[in-house]
């Protein structure tokens, strides 16, 4: 279950009992509200990964999305880490509900110089209504990658709301 | 001492001891910096007000800046916050040095959904290597203003190394 | 409305539509919660001011609570203010209700070396599932306070789930 | 190299770079300084196990530990938390050093009912001057532990300046 780019990473398995009744629609529903963010499609960023309880974004590198010293800005690293700890939780939310960001911290580990910045989530405790995510972001250079950010997540699912609606 | 652009907010009085060694470079130093972060022209965002410990960042609406419910995203308050925190903190670090943030954790306290997003960031503690700073995230419609993200932020001053250089 | 232990601090006014509704029996509803806590006790706390959406706790200096160097330890900075967090947004919940720590982040920003640990925390943004609050800690020798470390929480109400009851 | 309790739990292999120069006296370091704290032993902690970059602390239940539901306080969660990733930091710091927290951020995960609270850390990052660590806190039943919190942390070196003298 779920969508892969082939770009040869493989997510941990993951055997959870909450992932048990997993909205059958996780992945289009995800894809949909992805679309409709500007943002990410401003930054560049696409889903590359996305499975319940987890989801990979990636961004290729452009001047547009860096900081002073011509490296990913951290603001980007928050914000595709942020999309893929929401989205993660999101897959893991009933068909009609919609997502929010509740809180998140980033610890910025090393600087994001690379061909490709990366942010990888995964649920780490599923409620009802809130769902903690954490993400880890490597920036890729050729076939290596550096650990450079790590995120915890509090991410709310608002039921009855439906996520096309706002 | 700063610059401001003259939309009428004006930031609290500011009188402590650690602003008596302030580089008189500092406002130069901090565009300049900011000049080169290709994430904030590709946001839009511009310096608005730029006093010793204190930034103010603003953001006009776009499409290009939204989450999936067209208010602005969280990665936006993120980036700008972040950055507003990062220059605050940099106003009172030598000419000599370079800034780098070492992480920040942002609450999202209501809906983005507004014409401009305005981060508002003072340094609460300046140490010799580390810098604590906060940052208030406002969303304008019109003339009112709503209070929308609050952040804390640990900016690192790297001593020795131009801003310029990377 | 509520309760001071006449130490001379004066909380900052309070004048918010979300406390129109407040439970007239917010006060013992939270002395009451605080007494229960086995780990306040155990450190010496005590609550000293008890307003809506405002809570001071006080913990006086005991070698029981020190770190390596004999300053109070971060980790009672980071329980008391908790508890003070914890409590401001208990005040502003329903009477047949239940409070609990989602998360928090805590700053060190000086070495906490004093007579007495205050920590003084309100409600920054009071929803009806989670309340985001701040608190700062600060470290009292004689007269003068020195501010030791600041937080962002968020809390969770729990509806219809006495608190008595667990 | 290192301790054990002989608990039976096995921390993962740490193979990293920066593990090569430790201090050969690292585990002697950190019992002294985690002796010199008088809120570990007020909380009735003690170091499990002690690894070049990763710190196990164990505290058994105690009514002087809990919340108003008599589960662990999430105050204490962050104590042995705080204290196990500051010591994972500082076995791989110089002999002649200090160490330090800069910050925490904790998610609550599960209420801490149970037997024993055991707070594992590593060190995610090690860089010169700061540290960042991980922690995950279970809570002990009999032979099962629930996953109940989750830290990270930025910890400083402070060279030159000897533990045992503040």
């Amino acid at each position: 279950m779920g969508i892969s780019d082939g770009s040869g990473y493989t997510p941990p398995m993951v055997n959870k009992p909450e992932l048990a009744g997993v909205d059958p629609e996780f992945a289009q529903r995800v894809l949909d509200s992805f679309e409709r963010q500007g943002l990410m499609k401003h930054l560049g960023a696409r889903i590359a990964q996305l499975h319940p309880g987890r989801v990979e974004i990636r961004a290729p590198y452009r001047s547009e999305l860096t900081q002073q010293h011509n490296y990913f800005h951290a603001g980007v690293s928050g914000a595709i880490a942020d999309s893929a700890c929401g989205y993660a939780a999101y897959t893991l939310m009933p068909a009609d509900s919609s997502v929010l960001t509740v809180e998140y911290k980033i610890n910025l580990l090393a600087p994001a110089a690379g061909e490709e910045l990366i942010a990888r989530a995964h649920v780490v405790r599923s409620g009802k209504t809130l769902k903690i995510c954490a993400a880890d972001v490597y920036v890729r250079s050729g076939d290596a990658e550096t650990h450079c950010a790590t995120m915890l997540a509090t991410i709310m699912c608002l039921p009855g709301k439906n996520d096309r609606l706002g």
